[in-house]
């Protein structure tokens, strides 16, 4: 018998605990059996003691197992799905779901929601009029049964020990701890079934992870369970001092995504796009290696397969583009001084698409899918003096003004070009 | 506005919290405001991180504030209590209650019930038939005022938030903590409303506190939190890896307390008497200096006068000392050769102890007020082979049969006398 005081102590005191102990605590919490003051308890003494590789890996597979799991057992094609921890225009997820799939992988991809400054995936969906996000699991692998992939939002019963434990975390202090981030990323990602998981793991000022040693734990931690529990899985760091594009908000990400997979778009969205796609081809065995990889999945931008597979994606979910939402104000705001752009803060730039509407403060906030910036400057282009930096859309003029001078004050301008941007660290 | 996670947050990263967060926190934890996952989560981290002598005075004040306080403001004689953290034969309240009043003093002393191998002072009064340690608080000071001490239980509507605390911290794995520790201890004993409050803090194999370090850590922040808070405050390490005196059990504890009171009894157990009551006269000014306490005391024992105030005592609790339970059954331990007593092990007495049916394993289960140990032999003390150790008693004959080879096994003996004992540390 398990007695959960004696589990904490042992974890308390800097022990390992073994695999029967971490799934009877697990499924205890799960059915209530074990109350929420004991889990919080555990959950502190992990973030100070920490987890094993082999602690982590049976957590994560406990709290994947508490729900139902999706199974492409026998399907003919590999599956493959990516997962980013969040960022500021971070609109990858809609490109590289279609451009997978028309390389020839099943695509099964849960979002989430935003929340503070970071956009969630499942926001931008929903700023598509009529774009299905709540469809049975049933319904889901119809779709990338027939398109080659779906996106949806997490359902209840997807790992609910995760949904149950996030919220408990969230108000007890005991979110920022690598294994039970671990944890609580794959085992919503495992449940979903796909056999390659390729992890976006964001690094700096506007992530999660803002130094480079905490995103590289986390992306070990990731690849680690991944390989424990059977899946072929990679990681990538990706910078997130600036934001990704030159769109941000919901809308007119979904029209930045359109734009790159019509083989345009910012360079920085194209190149994260073909890297992160070509590690899930690769690692699936679809191209034999990157550079083969990278190449065929520029060309399946450029030749307009990758749009087709994601207007396919849309129309099976009820989506209709033609409808994309547009803004009633935009006001530009403009270069104080000539100079080269030697920095976009991706954090200030985040809070003030939250300011405008295009985020939320709270769980059950009303977005504004139309707010946002667009025409955004990047680093090391040259601006003239009262040239647009970029441009604040919301519902009225009254919404922008006050808006202006923190939006100017993201952009750094400098006499000299900045050294070129490393996107993949 | 407090933000619970936020606190926790702030003591999970080694910070220092302030006097309005703590009050805030405890507040709106006895309310039931502030639910038991955070209050858990905190106590976690408090672990972990520690509390500076000003947070945990602050904690023990919150935690006072939660219920009743008893007041003595204007009363002529000092008030002064003593405190145990708890061991194996400690009948010391029994005797200390009457002599530190027969010596001048006012002793309102709220006492708690045992648990595990520990025995309670509550416990011990309750195998006199009719003694009621749940009087409400205005017949407490009556008894004091005319008595000039009364041992009762703790009441619900005395710090209930350490009631609480106490439950959450058991089941969590956040009892070992000093600061909580000694918020616990002090909430209770200021709320009793004494100037004086002298600390026993065991050390040893048998107590809460098993290294010399750690209960001397305990002692400094009990003394601290003491200084802080206004009162007069001594602590005293004593010795725990042996009993103290010759009897363990509640009944037997009781006719060794009257045996001491008559100025006999074993000479640890009159030593740390008189030791501890002189701690109480001597900071409470009735003595001027500890040597001037110790002989005034002793004579208070031996002239009778501290009996005298015991009977008086148990007489105004309604209590009955001829009726005191007699075991049904007495078994003697032998020596099993002849030797000197090198060490009587009291973690190993307390359970025997335990399972005569003297203590209680849950804290609902019923106790063999009868049940225990007496004539047991101390250290140093030469023995036949064949001679009594102890005699064991319970209800039969057969619930002592099979505790027989763990007693004899408690007592160790050696052919040389052992070094004398160190009682007080």
């Amino acid at each position: 018998m398990m007695v959960p005081q004696w589990v904490i102590e042992k974890k308390r005191d800097g022990n390992t605990l073994d695999d029967a102990e971490i799934r009877a605590f697990i499924e205890g919490f799960t059915s209530g059996a074990i109350p929420d003051y004991q889990m919080s308890a555990l959950a502190m003494a992990v973030f100070f003691q920490g987890m094993t590789p082999d602690e982590t890996a049976t957590l994560t597979d406990a709290m994947m197992r508490s729900g139902d799991l999706v199974s492409f057992a026998g399907w003919p094609r590999p599956t493959a799905d990516k997962h980013s921890t969040g960022g500021i225009g971070d609109k990858l997820s809609l490109m590289i779901a279609p451009l997978a799939a028309a390389a020839g992988l099943a695509v099964p991809m849960i979002s989430g929601r935003g929340l503070g400054i970071t956009g969630g995936t499942l926001d931008k969906l929903d700023a598509i009029p009529g774009y299905d996000t709540r469809l049975p699991i049933g319904r889901f692998k119809d779709i990338i049964a027939s398109v080659g992939c779906s996106i949806i939002g997490q359902t209840d019963r997807l790992a609910p020990a995760d949904k149950k434990l996030y919220a408990l975390r969230d108000v007890t202090g005991t979110v920022p701890s690598i294994p039970l981030i671990t944890a609580s990323i794959m085992s919503k990602k495992l449940a979903e079934g796909a056999d390659t998981l390729v992890f976006d793991v964001k690094c700096g000022r506007a992530a999660f992870m803002q130094t480079r040693a905490q995103a590289q734990a986390l992306a070990d931690s990731l690849t680690r369970v991944g390989r424990a529990l059977n899946r072929k899985t990679a990681a990538v760091l990706t910078d997130m001092n600036q934001p990704l594009g030159r769109a941000v908000g919901n809308a007119v990400e979904v029209a930045e995504a359109i734009e790159t997979l019509q083989g345009a778009g910012p360079p920085d969205t194209r190149l994260l796009t073909i890297e992160l796609a070509a590690h899930m081809t690769t690692l699936s065995a679809v191209h034999p290696d990157l550079q083969t990889a990278r190449n065929a999945l520029a060309a399946r931008l450029d030749d307009g397969r990758a749009l087709d597979v994601f207007h396919r994606m849309v129309a099976a979910h009820g989506g209709d583009l033609r409808r994309l939402p547009c803004a009633n104000a935009a006001v530009e705001v403009k270069a104080p001084a000539a100079g080269y752009v030697a920095g976009v803060d991706a954090r200030a730039i985040g809070r003030v698409v939250l300011q405008l509407g295009g985020g939320r403060t709270k769980t059950d906030a009303a977005i504004d899918y139309a707010a946002g910036i667009d025409r955004l400057v990047q680093s090391g282009e040259h601006v003239e003096a009262g040239q647009p930096l970029m441009r604040l859309l919301a519902k009225d003029a009254a919404a922008i003004e006050p808006l202006l001078p923190s939006a100017a004050a993201a952009v750094t301008l400098s006499p000299r070009p900045p050294p070129p941007r490393s996107l993949l660290l």
